[in-house]
């Protein structure tokens, strides 16, 4: 059964769009002052990404719930020319699919930033705004940054393309167990973005929201959370070809 | 196989009955003085309402484990015709699903209180008292709280009709992981109220329990945890009909 | 196919013994000085027990695994006729069943205080090695910390026996999920035993092995964490008949 | 169908390397300075390694996932004669498994110095950039240090040997749970090795990669995070044959 690309821009779209409202939810949670979250640690990170993608993949189902740029071009490199079944790898659908998650990224960037805009109100520090809702370095070096995303990536993206020929009766947790783990493991230098749209499109949405006294965007560090995903993916799927 | 309206009431108040024992039974042992869990964090409240309602839904099986007027509310929005299997939409059984949540809510909160009675003795700030049984904004501003409170529920109900189309191995535990994962994402504005009987059968609960030097039950803040989750659930039926 | 009484008492004794060699191992190790867990909170704790409880069963399979005495009497009150496929409910087998958990749940209780060995030597405080070995009551009051016994294991056994008419794919990991759960949330008084021979055997393991300074066995509080548990059980096979 | 030793070697040297990169990230995100990681307990460094050895799955099923020489061991005393589907036991094939693996873990190792290299460079205390590579006596008296790996490994071998015999919808998950289980329960003497490979070669590893001012490789303790985890893989292969 043919899969429109109407469908797929639709289930991409929601599907980013609820991984960002979830993701920088728990970041937010985590680092603006007066939540709830506040006494929360790495972990509680982790599992609110990865229960954000285990939410958004039973939305953007119809389109095999790439939700992120570094898995559609994985899916690319892979080589088994569909995309997901009934939906062909071409220059279209491959715009429809970026597109769809970057535009939903910035949606779902908004939409957290609603839930938790008396908390941006009350944090006085325009950095620690800044870093719930981009990732940034624990420790600035952008060439190395960047090659601990490839890396990430590289090992999120191999293992999703993998499960695919082991079985397991765990469904969309599957994939949301892969992101913990990568969270805990390899998250401690980048704050792992491991998703272009992730941190592109909530960089674009934190220049432009209502805010007080706005600090730096940090434009300098844009192509490591965003170029680092695409080579780790682009490497995982060649990798998933391979092995 | 029609399912009477008798069982669907004990099946919704048990179940609905053990949500709420369990969940207020982790709300008090973070927050009451002299427990055990006071040294945890939102995750392990997280986790304590996700695995509530993953027991629960064992119990209310079969009456679809709705335990939460959001969710009936989603139901009858979706215009799947049915409740659950056998069990026909009618202003009759509507009634009874929220009667036995309410009703069901109402006494799994007595029996909380009583597990954690020698707590309440013994914790003497009664605004923490309140807290630890009903929810209350980390900052106060009623009509964003609902707003808050309308998204964090429409992702929840959303999720949950959604689950139904995507195969899963995970059963009772798939409705668990969303909880779980708004709590840590989307709770930190609000303290997660999601169901308008958790928050008002509780409410009720602690105006009425035996409890010394009683504080306000803060009956101005009873709407948002009510209508937002009513709200949230209905959008989210029109989106699982939509989508 | 039947199981011979030789087989279930080797099934409850090894996962009996597991169960405590990892339960009793989470508690000294996050009580007792210089371990690796000390910087853990009740989450962990709760970890700990529900993955001792999800690989004991792998172990006792082969006659139910009911690792709990609670268990076996809410089967008998169930009124199956059957304490697993093959296994008829008589006196001879109940007392199989039994000793076999209170011998197992002894030498685990010995193997993981040799675990932790070191760090009893290096605890001078007599009353931590004892809380990590038995239950002991955040309040005491021993009427009222039998009740929360009853309540907390009557959920436990009602859950547990209401699974195997629920679909669900997560085998032995759906019985530990509960377990963390109750931990979390109705553990806060008691500190959950939940389990007869978990606190008895253990208890009697504190009595005799080797201990510089040995302080109290605290025997008055021995019938709380055992009586509590096999009434909440009872209780739960009456209400598994009855729902 | 017959898996040739080569497709084994490379299957356990990438599984094998994926859990290092894994296991190690999450011990080096923990202790070294200036993580984000370094707010964590040692229920996320369970998570780690329990995820690590998840994810190390979905690469390593062909070869059947040892990616641990203490499984290896145990199979052969299992004395089921394949190691697994269509790969007989045989010197040769002990060889490909034990070689892939202490070189995988090498490599895996250096991965993880790589990513973390920078936070090595920040961490002035040798003795932490120690630990975070290779396990450590919380208390240290090499003998019991080394029957505690005994114990320990002994239930991660038997467990898992045992779980094939068990019906579990949970795949890769259901390993990696019992490692979160036993590092919560039995790590916290030794911070658990369980696994020949993950220590010796992560120490290798230590002694080789570039670093300012290193200290100690600590070699007088080699060998109890390495026979210990033999000699209890060898005893779980014999339970689970006999049991």
């Amino acid at each position: 059964m043919d899969v429109s690309l109407g469908t797929v821009f639709v289930s991409e779209f929601l599907g980013t769009g609820l991984l960002l409202l979830m993701g920088l939810g728990v970041a937010m949670n985590l680092q603006l002052v007066r939540t709830y979250g506040g006494n929360g640690t790495t972990l509680m990170g982790a599992f609110g990404w990865g229960l954000g993608v285990y939410c958004a993949i039973f939305i953007a189902g119809r389109s095999g719930a790439h939700i992120n740029p570094a898995v559609t071009i994985g899916k690319i490199f892979e080589g088994s020319g569909e995309f997901a079944p009934g939906i062909a790898i071409t220059v279209a659908s491959t715009l429809v699919y970026l597109s769809a998650q970057l535009l939903g990224a910035f949606v779902g960037s908004l939409l957290a930033w609603f839930v938790y805009r008396q908390h941006f109100d009350a944090t006085d520090d325009p950095d620690v705004r800044l870093k719930s809702m981009v990732t940034y370095p624990a420790i600035r070096k952008h060439s190395h940054n960047f090659l601990v995303e490839v890396i990430a990536t590289f090992v999120l993206v191999w293992v999703i393309l993998s499960q695919s020929s082991t079985p397991s009766g765990l469904g969309p947790l599957a994939v949301g167990l892969v992101v913990i783990g990568i969270g805990v493991t390899l998250g401690g230098n980048t704050n792992w973005s491991l998703n272009p749209a992730r941190d592109l499109s909530a960089r674009v949405a934190h220049a432009i929201v209502p805010m007080r006294n706005r600090g730096s965007n940090d434009w300098g560090y844009w192509w490591p959370p965003v170029v680092g995903p695409l080579v780790g993916g682009a490497l995982a799927g060649l990798a998933a070809a391979a092995w």
